[in-house]
Parts: structure tokens; C-alpha cells; sequence
């Protein structure tokens, strides 16, 4: 980095069950760009309790919480904001002298996107998932006024779970349901074992007005292949990435980055 | 830095009162010259068992231990090395899977600082301070065979208790005092109030054989002028905090430094 560390710099972290690369490479890119005294380090941890009572004692001034940490982070922090609250799930916690504050920027990125690509509340959804960020999806649309449509999971406990709570019906299999929006929050088409397939059928796609994949890595997956083949309107996991990622950038230094270099942000992240 | 912080990058750390630059520059000019995948950031704290605990549940790799922190670390840590349990005081933790393994690289330094300096223990010392400084470096004379000397402390409780400890003599007052090494690990001398005072008799400094002086801010203290213009060998403050430096270094990340590089670090940190 071009700025040195010294005393008075602030360090952000992130802690997760396997570190990726994306957030340290983001946020330190734009500490850089915009020539901000901070710098960015990602760690895992087998105590969390000491991990995050550790963060406050050393003035760690922002961490962002993955998997398998949302939930346990919980009775840990001091102040819980409405965006964690409504999914009782954490992936950002801001620590101000002391005082341990927690987000979902997934959830507020999702909020935002649901305005950006203006989708409209009469839209049926079908989302495909039951894990935490299945939740943070769908609680952004039932809190967005979506009213009408499915979680499909094939684990009966985390499934039902999930509709009841953003209200919308469980169903285990999507074969045949018919839907305005297709959701995926599975890692169907992510980097690994699952990347050749598809979250949904062809003939759902077809028959969708708008497809929503949140698979980041890599962000093309067949679903979004498929559908910018079809001429559909799609959401991509990268712009959920990027921007969870900006607004964990503003809650840490209170500085919001132009979309110029917000883009080149994330083409250097997902690039590494 | 040339090398980007990634998910590998290990973290070293240090606590303070009062955070400096020195260590952090120090460091970060090693991991940088030598490509080691390691960043170095100073913190403080109001809660040490918490920091030191998250020191620990982050796989942090190393933390310098400074003032007040020395003796309160001990309880914290799980083994304590020779050179910091002779003296009861801690100014370096290795962590090594999530054993916490504690150090004193002064106590270190000093005992090579004797070696290098081929000081001999028919000296008679006259060592000013009763401080955790002061205690690294009269134990590290007493274990290098030093028997013959004093210590020079206003404060009665401090000072005979130091004298106690590494088996010389207390006085209150230097005056009059003859000595073959006169040691000041006091501030006078240090950037502050005390810059332009003379830790020793203007006398004193012309009969003794060499002399010894603590402090590194600035290291050119009225004491080492006076003894250098009186054609005295010198061991000067910035020997102590580079050589403990670099044993902190070492014990960090396994790889000693030859003595130019160390030279170019060196002078990279004290000139910040």
C-alpha cells in the first residue's frame, strides 16, 4: 500500500469459518484509493466469544461476520440494528469506542437492489434455499412488501422455518411451480462441486419475468447464463457482493466511494 | 507494501500505553524487504486479559508488550522463556496455535549487547533507574556475572527492591560514586522535560570506563555526547531497542536479518 501503517491506523477485519479474499482485497483497494488511514485483515477463529472480546479491547473498528458466525455473534454485541434484528443474523459489527454495533448488509443490499432493478411487489417469487443468507433474502423481499411466493428446500425443518418467518409458503421442490421471479440462494453453480448445474429448470426460466442468482463465485453460473440468453432481466451475485461490501465500507469509515471506483473495487477483488 | 495483504497474512502486534511508530515501522520494513507474508499494527487497550485473549482466538503471531503491560501479562500467557522469568516481566508473546509463549528480547538484547561490547564482570556498575527497564537490565549484568555494583534510585521501595533482586547495592544518590560503567535507564535524557539533563556527573562519565545509556529518543542523549567527547565507548539506547527488536523478529517469523539489512530498518524506524 502506497500509505504506511503507523499507530494511529485503524484495522478492520473479517471472521469466517474459511477466509476468502474478496473483502480484504475490496476494502483494502479503496483505503488505498481514497487515501484512508485504515487497513484490512481477514482471520477465522475457534473462540468466537474471545475473538469479538478481543476486537473491542484492541479498538478493532469493523468486522464482518460469514459463515458459521451470524447467529453465535448475537448475545456478543451491544446494539443490534433493524437490518440484523429482522433476521436475527449478523455480517457486520462496528465497534465504537468500545461499543459493539451490528448490521446485515446483505439484507440492506438486497433492499437496495429489490429498488435498483425496481422490482414490483406483485411479482410471485420462487427462492431456492433455507440457509442464512436464504433468510437475509427473504426478509428483504417480505420487508420490501413481497407478499406472494415460495421457499423451496428440501430439508422440511430449515424450509418451514424460513416461510414462516418471511411468510411465504414452503414447498420442497420447485418442479412445475410457476413464478415471476426465480431466486437462488443455494450453492448451485457456485465454484465446486455443483458449478455445471442449474438452480431451475429451463422451462422456469423461460416463463420468469426476472431472474436473482446470489452466487458470487463466479457470478455467471448457468442460471444467469441461461437467462441472459433468454433476454431476462437478472440480479447477479457479484452486485450482492459488492455491494454487502460498500455498505460495510460506509458503516467503517463513514465514507461513501463514487460508483467509478466502486466498480474498480470489485473488478480487482473478484479478479483475486 | 509490495506484497498485498491476503487471507494467509500473518498479524504481529504490539500494546502500550502510548503507542509508538518505532516497532511498526521496524517490522513492516522486514516483512517488506524480505517478502515475508506478515503486517505489523500497534494497538492499545483498557482491557488486557481481553486483548490478550483475542490476541489468541485470532491466531494473531506475535505482540511486543510494552508499559504498564509488562507484569500483568504473566498470568495471561501459558510458558514463560528463561529470559522473561528472571526477570518477571514479559516485553514479547509468540503464539503458536494458540499457545501463548512469553519472552524478554531487552533482557535479550542487553545480555548481547555485554557480549558484543566485551564488557567484563570485573566492572564495577552504576546503574540509575529502578523501572521493568531497569530490572531487564540489572538482572541481565547479574546473569552475565556481574557482582560488583549499584543501584541508584530515589525511590526507596523500587530501588532496594531491584537491588535485592539482582544482588547490588542500593544508594539513593550517585554522588561521589566511582564506577567503571555508569548505566542510566532513567528518561533523563529522553525527548521530553528531561532532554538537555545530564543522567551523570560530568565527573563521574570522565573516570568511569564506558557507559551505558537506555534511551533511544533520541539515542545522542547529553550523556552519550559527553562520553563520546571524552573519547568513552558507548553503548547507546538504539542499540537496545533495535537488537530487542530484532530478536522480536526473529522469534516472529524464524528468519534473522543480516546486519546491513537490519542497519536500513534501523534507520527506516527511527526516522519516523
Amino acid at each position: 500500500m502506497a500509505r504506511s501503517i503507523n499507530r494511529h491506523t485503524l484495522l478492520c477485519m473479517s471472521l469466517s469459518g474459511r477466509p476468502g479474499n474478496f473483502g480484504t482485497r475490496f476494502q483494502n483497494f479503496l483505503y488505498e484509493a481514497l487515501d484512508l488511514d485504515y487497513v484490512y485483515k481477514a482471520f477465522t477463529t475457534k473462540d468466537l466469544p474471545a475473538a469479538i472480546g478481543g476486537m473491542r479491547a484492541l479498538g478493532i473498528r469493523g468486522c464482518a461476520i460469514s459463515m458459521p458466525f451470524k447467529e453465535a455473534c448475537i448475545p456478543l454485541v451491544d446494539r443490534i440494528d433493524d437490518s440484523a434484528g429482522a433476521i436475527a443474523s449478523i455480517n457486520t459489527i462496528v465497534n465504537t469506542d468500545g461499543t459493539l454495533h451490528a448490521y446485515n448488509t446483505d439484507y440492506m443490499a438486497v433492499r437496495r437492489l429489490i429498488e435498483q432493478h425496481a422490482l414490483t411487489t406483485d411479482m410471485r417469487l420462487v427462492l431456492r434455499g433455507s440457509g442464512g443468507m436464504a433468510k437475509a433474502v427473504a426478509c428483504a423481499f417480505r420487508d420490501a412488501g413481497f407478499r406472494h411466493g415460495y421457499i423451496v428446500a428440501r430439508n422440511q425443518v430449515t424450509g418451514s422455518t424460513l416461510a414462516a418467518v418471511s411468510g411465504f409458503t414452503w414447498i420442497a421442490d420447485s418442479h412445475g411451480l410457476d413464478a415471476d421471479l426465480l431466486i437462488n440462494v443455494t450453492p448451485i453453480g457456485m465454484e465446486g462441486p455443483e458449478k455445471d448445474q442449474l438452480a431451475f429448470e429451463h422451462d422456469a426460466v423461460q416463463r420468469a419475468r426476472a431472474v436473482f442468482d446470489v452466487v458470487a463465485l463466479p457470478s455467471e453460473t448457468p442460471l444467469i447464463t441461461l437467462a441472459r440468453s433468454l433476454r431476462k432481466p437478472v440480479i447477479t451475485g457479484a452486485e450482492v457482493i459488492v455491494l454487502q461490501a460498500v455498505e460495510q465500507f460506509v458503516l467503517y469509515t463513514g465514507v461513501r466511494p463514487d460508483q467509478a471506483l466502486i466498480d474498480r473495487a470489485a473488478a480487482h477483488a473478484l479478479a483475486g
